[in-house]
């Protein structure tokens, strides 16, 4: 399948610059095949040619933190701090979950995140192969990590699911990952830590989301979470870390000396009173930020363009109205997030890279007049926008249809089927 | 033209507690004669019947503090603290704006707000005439605010504006207002003051946006800008101030006293820097808070869901998790913004009101499933659930079509032939 896009502003993000070209794009198979103007260049056979009327094409979204599934729990466990929501609504009502249950709930989450030109999303839940059927099965491009903790989960599982993974093909990988410090005691974390070794690989998890988790550690320990895993070796390979709202004295220095990944989750962390991540800093140190939604239980949606807003609007809270540049926040929710989930491949619009392509449109009054395109798209865009989203060079969604095998009806009667289930069992 | 919509989920929004009804939603000429269930009640003659298909109705979104001409300048001045922003780039910009361009550039904003279920705006600018007429030309409902400051307008012009508007019929209304404090000297306060006495008017302006301008106002007056312009017999008919961010010692009890409302732009406040406003305090307090975006040049959308996430997330940011139950929050963006702008007919869904009525598509996946409608709505909606807006029972808005005598196409042409032109005579 050969797609033909002309007519169309693109904004390649190969870097945060916001250079916005005119022009074509074409997608041979699932790879894009030239971005720009195509300067006498033979056409393909196109079986699809798209006049995007001055609209723009930019790389999917890659939401670089998620538990896709928790879709069930959306508005039901509300208004609390992480512990409490954790302990007392989400573990509980997880328990019931079974690997159908999280296929179904998974898909209820591809539809929201194609509807909104997400085109990747970095998923930390159970059951994985079933998150791995359903990218499969829909065409949505999942990153899988691991999340062993002490009440589910070893080294050696969190091996056997990699290689289980990793032979999904093209549109499934996995990183090694658990699920925090907080809820995984040292023999599971240096185990985990010798995979890291064994593999070569780097390792994911949430650290450092509420200073509660880090005063713990560190009275534990004597070491914040991020020095603490350090000294077990867990980042040799690299790594990064979910939420990363509390860094302490010394926590940087190791963050760039290993490599590490942010995926900052501004809305969960607004939701559940976990504080603000500083954003800004990082970006001033180098660190590579990218940009999640976290699971739809905290959040309660999965709306990349909320996320960049606040990524951006809560560093000008916080630190002053010219920080956490809106091209910047854009590129790290194109681009930074498929380096952190090993996705390279499709981290901008570029000739040779995966045709993970999203049109926003343009022909809306939120981006009317245009003064700067991608300034638009961070602080007016929203979902309303995202005419088409591709994914490996299939259309998935189109102007309010999804173009792959789903009822969506079905899928939110399931949806709706698990949760009662659920709360009968509980009694809630 | 009488509207029938069966098959409805209803939140009625009378009071704060979100309730949804079952049932059906009538609409006789511009009011409504029917909420819930008909119970035998003789049809009326319906020039259409609509199917809601389970989906929800609510009361249309009122924002409650805008500048709608102001989409001119969207992404144009960003990432600036209020002062700089203001002198630099909003002052030399608008300082080209003619009568004209108020009209086209406030059609602009009314496409925004029909498509994202806003039913009413509270707008403060100039030429205010042309602005009426943008509400008469559109069937879009606007409260419209004097901006008197030392630059231009006298508490003579401020009374012609009040009855002029007023004679506009039922689409317009007009509050006595100014721009703000810090921009009008003493001598013109007193003249507003004493003319709000005259006429029994309660005043609104800019208040306590920055900390710096509380400070200033403290140091040359010995008092907080409520409290001095208090001082002045300003609220003696009540009233209402736009941000509230800084409330100093005292202003509670004016505030209170006064039944002043206010009215939160949370987008602006964090992208300016100027701070979170106490919005919990104020629920506490029992002051009556309203919701707003402020204008699109400082926000840079007109986004009333974007508002009402964040009008509850930055109070669980800075209070705790619970602060800023999101019913109360909704019932701010729907209800209470209509009290503030002296519109308690459009305040509700019930018999006898105005019908201004929104329909969100229940049936998306960022809406499933369904635990709790009007959480969903504030935690997880967006534009892209807006079905269908309703002004004075005349559909403007049904998925994505305007119903009224406009051509978008021709209207974004002339926001950017307006903005090119003030560029090239500001040569920037």
């Amino acid at each position: 399948m050969n797609t033909r896009f002309y007519n169309a502003r693109i904004l390649p993000m190969e870097t945060a610059d916001g250079t916005v070209l005119e022009g074509e794009l074409w997608v041979q198979g699932d790879r894009i095949a030239l971005v720009g103007d195509p300067n006498g260049r033979e056409p393909l056979a196109f079986d699809r040619e798209i006049d995007c009327k001055g609209n723009l094409l930019l790389p999917g979204f890659k939401n670089a933190h998620t538990h896709s599934a928790m879709t069930f729990l959306r508005s039901f466990a509300d208004d609390k701090p992480l512990h409490n929501w954790l302990h007392e609504d989400v573990f509980p009502m997880e328990a019931h979950l079974t690997g159908d249950d999280i296929y179904d709930l998974t898909k209820l989450a591809v539809l929201e995140y194609v509807s909104g030109g997400v085109t990747a999303a970095f998923d930390m839940y159970y059951h994985v192969e079933r998150i791995a059927e359903c990218a499969c099965d829909t065409g949505f491009r999942f990153t899988i990590c691991g999340a062993a903790n002490d009440f589910g989960g070893t080294a050696e599982s969190t091996k056997q699911d990699f290689e289980l993974l990793n032979r999904f093909g093209p549109l499934v990988n996995c990183r090694i990952g658990f699920h925090a410090e907080y809820t995984t005691s040292e023999p599971l974390l240096r185990d985990l830590a010798a995979l890291s070794q064994e593999l070569h690989e780097p390792v994911f998890t949430h650290l450092s989301e509420t200073a509660a988790e880090v005063d713990d550690c560190i009275r534990r320990t004597g070491m914040s979470p991020i020095a603490y895993l350090d000294s077990l070796g867990m980042f040799n390979y690299g790594g990064g870390g979910f939420h990363m709202v509390h860094p302490r004295e010394g926590d940087l220095e190791i963050m760039k000396a290993r490599g590490l990944y942010v995926c900052t989750n501004p809305a969960s962390n607004v939701k559940l009173s976990s504080g603000v991540a500083p954003i800004e800093t990082y970006y001033r140190e180098n660190i590579p930020v990218a940009i999640g939604t976290d699971g739809p239980a905290s959040n309660n949606c999965l709306d990349m363009f909320r996320e960049m807003f606040l990524a951006t609007g809560l560093q000008k809270l916080t630190v002053g109205a010219a920080a956490a540049d809106p091209i910047r926040v854009l590129h790290s929710a194109c681009s930074v997030g498929a380096d952190m989930m090993g996705r390279s491949d499709c981290n901008c619009l570029k000739e040779g890279k995966q045709a993970d392509v999203v049109m926003l449109d343009l022909h809306t009054p939120n981006m009317q007049p245009i003064n700067n395109i991608a300034k638009n798209v961070v602080y007016s865009g929203s979902k309303a926008n995202v005419a088409l989203t591709m994914v490996a060079g299939k259309i998935l969604y189109e102007r309010g249809e999804y173009i792959f095998d789903v009822d969506p009806e079905a899928v939110y009667a399931k949806a709706n089927e698990i949760i009662t289930r659920i709360r009968r069992s509980e009694g809630r």
